[in-house]
Parts: structure tokens; C-alpha cells; sequence
């Protein structure tokens, strides 16, 4: 049979990677698939460029939308990152009728309706394994290996910038701004590290992963979001002493009255696999309702772990080639039609356990009145550590752990014991979550 | 759409259970796979004993070949166990022209090459997700999640019996026997725990992620396999003190001159996550050369968690009816036409690290006479521990690490220190893996 005609759109880190990976296991991915699948086209930035990878038998172009539209080209796969020019490039690939398949986590939570909505109407598919955990499988574990549960929630580590910062912190001790710098010296991020470390790039793959989950359309505007840069070796220190590792979260949960989908910093149990993740690494933790408990691991990001993503993609969508569009599986998990519009709940309503930590005058009566103004809001403390105030020091610090409770309910108390006198600073507050029946 | 028949063969736990998930969540499985899946025919042992699930609606029939080649069933869910008469029941199935779903694999380690070759002559489908570590989707990751890799290996801990032994001993300090008795009396180990614990069932497994990782057929009759009854809690406790867990694993490795298919006993770092899989859980390490390592964690045996699979396996086949036969997922990942006779290696050239532990005299020159046993086989030493003579005892135990080595070699050197007549006892032995790259 004739060889399957990629167009690479970007040439770049995954780009390059791909090209690799597919020359170097060309035999093994044509043995699998039953065809060859050769990158014939691809769009670059400018002609001259160095590449991590040969490129001899490309037709190269700076022009994106003429490989995104070329008559020799049979699947396009985006990899040039960005949401306003992607876009528009893979709806025009769509409407030649190509297939896509893309690595970018934010095109498809920000555009993703549209997109599959267009992809639909033209009988083709948009593929995007490698927009969530690199090279882990998970879009195909959930979307197609979890098919037969009800799935109740998920939490993942995914990505893996906040993650390599969240570990040095705790093994080395070191403070999130030094770590922050090697990080960035090493290449894992960016000089404005907003993205990763406040939770966006976390935000969009959890926005994925949770219409998935749930079969609801992409929803990333209504996601509750926050980053990791509050957090001090000293809160690392003391989860620890409780049991408890912190990892920056992604989380789906189902409830009655709707689904929470948010990204924050969590303390978890440090027996749990999913604390024992660490560096770059990614995993989600997925419970369904028949199966309980999977976890999925890997590399979430690099070129070669990318690019094995892509390349699964890529010999799926040769696979489905003769399939019915009807038959293959649905973008979101779920038919297009049986997607269903399910509330995505305000952060006031997220339900969970809390952290706090505050510094208080080492006085007489200060747990106390702390302890009546959390009763007063009807939240249970299920720990307390009070920390030795240091020679001569008039302060100390006071850790507490509650029991679940909204999220409206603690703020207001939180607000509270912040306008008392005896308190020394904002409180820290993060979330704690046992991830039962993990 | 008319809803797709199912026929079951066997209505116990794992049958049950598939009855039980498939009505509990039909709405959503119909959202996503675009179609009702329903049993519709079950063939039972006899026609009044106790069942786990709701029987109203399903033809029950004692007799399995009438559900096999039913004219109303689509596709046949063999959950029955054994391999003989699963085999021919299988085959008729196949012969109408009928999928079949299995979660057998003695079956399929053992006859599965004959069962592919059918259903492939008759453009049909055998699925077996549910043979290998029951609800993680590892077949479904490996052949298509990892479609773009070159595997070069896998190690997995695939006997849920096994890994609750180990956990228990090591935890609990309690010896073989004594928790075997408790698994028995959990339901977790048969009266007969041959196939568990002396890793039959595990092998099984290998065969089946052996043969889908590296693309050769199924070669069960070739596999090394050691069980787990001799480790004693000394065992434990001295890898501990090493920095090892011992877990029952089974491993597949390419290497230039074959393949290792090969189940045993295993010192694994204690840091790693494969180590910290405990009770009845099941986890598989899979490294390719462009994703790493990734790993997939879940419950590998149970009514629902292994009905997860089978459902999962069901969806599939509904979405591919349409897909032209020679575009589907092939059985063992790569074309048929594809698949190589890769030389499996004999045990004696395995080569792993090793643990060695023997009982001494305690007395000058008999770890000078250990060492140099040892090194006249070009076997290096990685660690030595003595330990201490209780007070008055005159043995002691020895514990080595030696660096890798052929399987062979490290036989004949124990063959020689058991010679000695300073020695005790027999020479406990076992791998040891880092599992680099994990």
C-alpha cells in the first residue's frame, strides 16, 4: 500500500523529534500499522533554520497554510503551538478533509468545540494524545480503556515544570525561587514561567481530561486555577511531618450537583504512588467505578516522548482509515450528541480538607479563639501542630488540618481569623486530598 | 441502532460482574460507544445456581456451543476459564463469523496463535484485555498507545496473589506459608496456589505482553519461570537493609542475540514505583526508546475491575464493525504478516544481577574462599554483608550482590561454594534489576 503522507507543521523541539522517531522505527511503526507513514511535507519558520533532525527528502515551506492545505499531504499534524494561527490552520486542513493530529493542549481547550465541531462535519478526525502527558497514553486510556466505568474522578501531576520545582523543594530544601532559576537555566521553563507555574498549562490539559471523563463539552473559562509560587520550604517541611507530600494538582470530580475541575497546590499522602512522582515526570490517577483505581505514568513532555504520542495518533488514524466516521471514536469520549451540558461548579463550592499555616503571638487563648472561629463556621480540625516559637521569639506558627468543607465557608473563616490581632500574617492555605481508594 | 447481542460463556464472578457493569452504566457506555451493548444469551453450568446478577431478560442455556454459534448473538464473551474446551468453543465462535472477547490466558498464551490465525481467515476479532492484569489497559497501551516505540522492555507485576504474599511478608515480618494460609482464606489464592505463587499465571501473562511488545508469536513453552515460595522474611528484611523490595515480577527483554521471557523473584530498588505497588494491585513498566518509561497501575483480578477490560474490549469491537478487517489492531500489535521468530533464551543465558544468601561457617578464609569462587567465574561483586553470629552460634549469614551475569556462570559458581564444607545450607538466590531508566 501506499505510504501515509504527513505534513509537519513546525519543525521545532516535538517537530524534530517526531521526524526522528519515525525515521529511526520506521519498520517497527509500518509492521504495526501495515503501512509506511512518511513526513513529506512541513512547515518552518524560516528555510535556514538548524534542525535537530535530517531533512533531506522534505519539501520544506514558510508557508504553514500550504502544507496545512497540500494536495500531497494526507494527515496534517500541528505541532507550531499558539491558539490564533493553529487554529486557523487546522480548521483549514479540515475542510480539505485531512486528518490532524495535534500536540496543543491550548488549541484544543480553548478551540476544541469548534474544531471537532468542524472535524465532524467534514467526516475526520483531530487527534490529540500528545496534548495531555506527553508521551503517557492516557486520552486512550480514558477515552477508550476506562469505556466501560462511570468515571467518579481523577488527579494528575501533568505538568511537569511545577513538578521537577515541587520535588527539588522538598528533597533539597530550597526555596521555590531558587529552584524556579534552575529550572529555567535547565530548560524546563520559560523565562516567564507563568504558564506552568501558576496552573494554566495544567489547566488545559485538565480542561481535556475532564470533558473526557465526564462527556461534557470544553469548558477551560470555568476552571478554578492556582499556581505554586506561595509555597515555602517550610510548608513542605511540615506536610511532610503530618504524612503528606505536596504536588501540584489537576483534579475532575463528579459530584451530584455537578463536576469540580481545578489546579492547585494539594497535599496528598505521602504513601500514595501519586507522591512518589517526581521530577519531570507526569501521572493521573483515574477512578471508575468498575476498575477503581488506575494510574498512568511518564514523561510529560521532551521531543521523543511527545513524538511517540503523535506517532500513536498518527497510526490510529491509519487504522480508522476505512472506518465509518461514525464508528471511530468520538473526539470527547462521547458521541457528539450525547455530550451533555453538566455544571462546572464555582470555586466557592469545591469541596475539600485544608491545610493552614499562620504565625500568631505565642499568647495564651489564641488556639482557642482560632478553634472557635473555625467551630463557628462548622469546620472540624482533625490536627493541630504548634511549633516551638524559637528562643525569645514572640511568634509561632500554627498548622492546621480540617476536615472537608466548602471552599466559600473556609475563606470567610480564614477572612476572619486574619482581622484578629494576634495573627502575624496572611494565612497559607492549600488543599488536602486522601485520593480514596488509591 | 439495534443494540450489538452479547452471548456469555459463564455467568461467575467475571461474568457477573460484566452483566452487573453493563446494565449499571448502559446509558453511559451507549454515549460512547454510539450503541446499546447488552447480554442478551449466558450459558451456565447449570440452570438454578446462585448468581452474583440480575438473570431476567438473558436466555440462560447449559449448553455453551448453543451461545457459541448463536444465530442472535454478535459477538461471544468467553469467560468460562480452562483451555480446552474454551478453545473449541472459541473457534466455533469464530467460525460463525462471530468476535469473541476473552479474558483467558491460559487460553491465549497457550492456543493463541491458532485463535488469531481463525479469526483472521474469518475477518473477525479476539480481544483480550481483560488476560492481562485484569482493568489496566496494558494491551490497549502497548499496541497501540505505544505504537510508535521500539519496546525494549517490560516488567510487570502481574499476579495480584503473588504481590499480597510479598507485601504481607514484608510488612508483617510473617513467613510464606502463614500468609499464603490468609490469602487462601480471603479468596485471594486457590486451595491449589500452584499456579499463582510458582508463577504459571504470571507466565501466561508474559507470554501475551512479550509476544505484543516485540511482535513474535506466542511462545509460552519457553518462558523462565521461578515462584516465590522459598523467600523467607530473612530474605525481606536483607534486601531492605539494601535498599531493595523483592517483588514477584514478570520481564521481557529484547537484546541483540533474542529475547528474555522471564518470571521470578526480584530485588527491585526500593525507591521506585514498581516497588511500591503492594497488596493485590498490579502495575507494568513498559520502556520504549522515544516515550521512556511509563507505567500502568490498577486491580488485576476482580468481578468489576476485570469486566472494566472486557467492556472496554466490547467498545472497540463495536467501533471497528465497519473498519475493514486488515485495518484493525492487529491480535499481536504488529501485522501477522509481520510477526518475526525472535529466539527466546534459555535461563542459562538470562542475565541479570544477583542476591545471594547462604549460611557459613564463621570462621577465617571462607568469604576469601566465597570471593574467590566468584571471581575465578569473572563474577564482580557489588556488596557484602555479614551478619553477626547470634552469641554462641558459629554460622553466619552471608548476603552478596553481584554485578550482572549470565545466568549459567553464576549457577556453576553456587554449585562450587555449595561444594565447600564450610557451607550450611543450599545457596538462596535471586535477580536483581534496577530497571534503568524507570
Amino acid at each position: 500500500m501506499k505510504p501515509v503522507r504527513i505534513g509537519l507543521i513546525g519543525l521545532g523541539t516535538v517537530g524534530g523529534g517526531t521526524v526522528n522517531v519515525l525515521a529511526r522505527n520506521s519498520e517497527e511503526i509500518a509492521r504495526r500499522a501495515g503501512r509506511q507513514i512518511t513526513v513529506t511535507h512541513a512547515a518552518v519558520r524560516n528555510l535556514s533554520g538548524a534542525r535537530i533532525c535530517d531533512v533531506s527528502g522534505l519539501e520544506l515551506s514558510t508557508d504553514a497554510a500550504s502544507v496545512a492545505t497540500h494536495p500531497d499531504v494526507d494527515v496534517v499534524v500541528e505541532l507550531m503551538g499558539g491558539t490564533d494561527e493553529a487554529r486557523d490552520l487546522v480548521l483549514q486542513a479540515i475542510a480539505c478533509g485531512k486528518h490532524v493530529v495535534t500536540a496543543n493542549k491550548a488549541l484544543i481547550a480553548l478551540h476544541g468545540n469548534e474544531i471537532f465541531a468542524a472535524a465532524q462535519a467534514h467526516g475526520v478526525t483531530v487527534a490529540f494524545e500528545a496534548a495531555v502527558a506527553g508521551g503517557i497514553p492516557i486520552i486512550k486510556a480514558i477515552r477508550e480503556g476506562l469505556a466501560g466505568n462511570r468515571i467518579d474522578w481523577l488527579a494528575g501531576i501533568i505538568n511537569g515544570t511545577g513538578n521537577f520545582i515541587l520535588t527539588a523543594m522538598r528533597e533539597q530544601g530550597r526555596d521555590f525561587d531558587d529552584v524556579l532559576r534552575e529550572a529555567q537555566a535547565l530548560g524546563y521553563a520559560e523565562s516567564d514561567p507563568t504558564f506552568d507555574v501558576e496552573g494554566i498549562d495544567a489547566a488545559h490539559k485538565l480542561a481535556i481530561l475532564g470533558s473526557i471523563a465526564f462527556g461534557m463539552p470544553l469548558e477551560f473559562e470555568r476552571l478554578t486555577i492556582e499556581g505554586i509560587s506561595a509555597i515555602t520550604p517550610l510548608d513542605i517541611e511540615y506536610a511532610e511531618e503530618l504524612g503528606y507530600r505536596i504536588k501540584h494538582l489537576g483534579i475532575a470530580r463528579r459530584r451530584a450537583d455537578g463536576v469540580e475541575l481545578r489546579v492547585h497546590p494539594t497535599l496528598i499522602p505521602a504513601r500514595c504512588l501519586l507522591a512518589n512522582v517526581n521530577g519531570v515526570m507526569n501521572a493521573v490517577l483515574v477512578q471508575g467505578d468498575a476498575v477503581g483505581a488506575t494510574l498512568y505514568y511518564g514523561a510529560g513532555a521532551g521531543a521523543e516522548a511527545t513524538a511517540s504520542a503523535v506517532i500513536a495518533d498518527l497510526v490510529d488514524i491509519v487504522r480508522a482509515l476505512t472506518t465509518d466516521p461514525g464508528n471511530r471514536v468520538p473526539h470527547l469520549a462521547f458521541q457528539p450528541d450525547a455530550l451533555t451540558d453538566v455544571a462546572v461548579l464555582p470555586s466557592s463550592e469545591i469541596e475539600s480538607a485544608y491545610y493552614l499555616r499562620m504565625t500568631v503571638e505565642d499568647a495564651p487563648g489564641v488556639l482557642a479563639s482560632v478553634a472557635r472561629i473555625l467551630a463557628d463556621s462548622g469546620i472540624s480540625i482533625e490536627a493541630v501542630v504548634q511549633k516551638e516559637p524559637a528562643h525569645g521569639a514572640t511568634r509561632v506558627s500554627l498548622i492546621m488540618l480540617t476536615h472537608r468543607v466548602r471552599e466559600g465557608l473556609i475563606n470567610d473563616a480564614i477572612a476572619r481569623i486574619e482581622a484578629s490581632d494576634y495573627i502575624e500574617n496572611t494565612i497559607m492555605r492549600m488543599r488536602v486530598e486522601t485520593l480514596d481508594g488509591a
